[in-house]
């Protein structure tokens, strides 16, 4: 079965018109099954997991693993459905929208796809290992061995998100939930990316890549941008990188695209498109495109 | 609305016989409405989020909110139910079982009560802050300024959990599925509770509590607790002071009362017996106990 990956991370993976589809109350959903697994992880001896009397410094903890959480729905299955947020996130992006809406995650069970939503390895609900920040604090390893852990401050990632060049300006016909925007910033948490071993953990977890195209030989791929990309530096380069993608895989063989979403009419998205005021206008695009071109078997 | 609260960390929130009732499919599940949310939080400026070029090292995060996740049954509802993890775990803990079984999570949603899982703050999809490592990674902090964030070791966490006295023996008759233990490693997180203020954010997240008691005229409590609790010298007192406190709430004209399964016939349950090889067993005594000590409105 193919299954099909939505990534929020270097390229967004589509929107109506002007204004959002009116959504009366969907009523009640039903599900044939949910819960969540791991996938992945490893075990690591340590002798700095505590520098506290009560925990044990020395012992076994398992890293790496990736949490998953899905819902699967009755009747007849879509493909199904992965969701993978992006940087100093986790998989609560897909979830009740900071101003309250229906996320993507229920969003396409509603639509007939089983849903997985994962926390990246290190974040979330997968674990990280405190072993580097233990080692400094016990006088066993020097400062420069703790770890790069980050947060992305609220002024910051604004413009990543493509809210606005400078926070707290906002870019013309915006259509982030702003007004909601101290809900949003709960959902951002510290991102050990910088730590990770090579590869991510996250990506065997999610695949087995290389470089090697073969692979993407009649793979449907979309790739999916909203707007603003070429005023921000950040962005403008990422959708340079996934259109030579786009063609790389084409030419193994592919059957990849890119879709801006202002090409098609619909202006005013963000990064964050899967919270803005047109979500599931969006994802409506992204069902209609699966369904044209993502075989169930 | 009253609602109950089960918390898995100093008093364990009661089983049937030897064996598990058996468990047919349950078929398919119809929740009227599902989601997630925070509660809580607040604002931190910071010098130190980053020492990373990529991101900013001064801004504005926000700590201190609690994760939720929450199910809403069709039907009559009985009172809302929160679940609340303990130690280095997460509101996993209350998901599908190590094992592949149901969770607490979803099995209260089929008996009709709107159920609630949360993080607790600094852990999971509730964000903690990176400040403070960052700070001594840049040298404007010395090094005992570190967090003491931890896990526990496999090894350590054998006794907390009851398996068995000493890693990797098992107390005689022990009920959780050791042979899927690789899988409940893979929930355990470190854990940032020796930084947090006091009380602990965690506790204003879920109610407003003081040293008072007079909120307990008329409550009901049920502190519920496994087996081998006398044998572990982190539980015994654990188990004197929870009777202390039932005894002073109801002193203060409280409904309250401890259970110890071993008291009823039940053996075998660990402190993580809502993951044994009974949990639905241990939880359908916990719907009868609400069903007759517990009022919905």
């Amino acid at each position: 079965m193919r299954a099909v990956l939505l990534a929020a991370s270097l390229c967004s993976i589509a929107v109506s018109a002007a204004a959002q589809t009116p959504r009366p109350d969907p009523g009640p959903l039903t599900i044939a099954r949910q819960g969540s697994f791991f996938i992945g992880g490893r075990d690591v001896k340590s002798d700095t997991l505590s520098t506290l009397p009560a925990y044990a410094a020395s012992g076994t903890i398992t890293v790496d693993q990736m949490y998953v959480r899905y819902q699967v729905p009755v009747g007849v299955l879509g493909v199904p459905i992965t969701l993978i947020h992006g940087c100093c996130l986790t998989g609560k992006t897909w979830e009740t929208t900071p101003d309250g809406r229906m996320g993507w995650d229920e969003y396409f069970v509603r639509h007939g796809h089983s849903t997985y939503v994962i926390d990246q390895v290190w974040r979330g609900r997968s674990a990280a290992d405190p072993s580097a920040i233990n080692a400094v604090r016990s006088g066993k390893a020097a400062v420069d061995q703790l770890p790069t852990v980050f947060s992305a401050g609220h002024e910051g990632a604004w413009a990543i998100f493509r809210f606005g060049k400078e926070y707290p300006q906002l870019m013309p016909g915006m259509r982030y939930p702003v007004a909601a925007q101290a809900e949003f910033w709960k959902q951002m948490v510290p991102d050990s990316l910088a730590n990770l071993p090579t590869p991510n953990p996250t990506v065997p977890a999610l695949s087995e890549p290389t470089d090697d195209m073969t692979p993407y030989a009649g793979l449907p791929i979309l790739v999916l941008f909203g707007d603003y990309v070429d005023e921000f530096p950040r962005w403008a380069p990422r959708l340079a990188n996934c259109r030579a993608f786009v063609a790389a895989a084409n030419a193994a063989g592919g059957k990849a695209e890119v879709l801006v979403l202002p090409d098609i009419g619909i202006k005013g998205n963000t990064h964050m498109l899967m919270q803005d005021d047109n979500s599931l206008d969006i994802a409506d695009i992204l069902l209609d495109w699966i369904g044209k071109h993502v075989n169930a078997m």
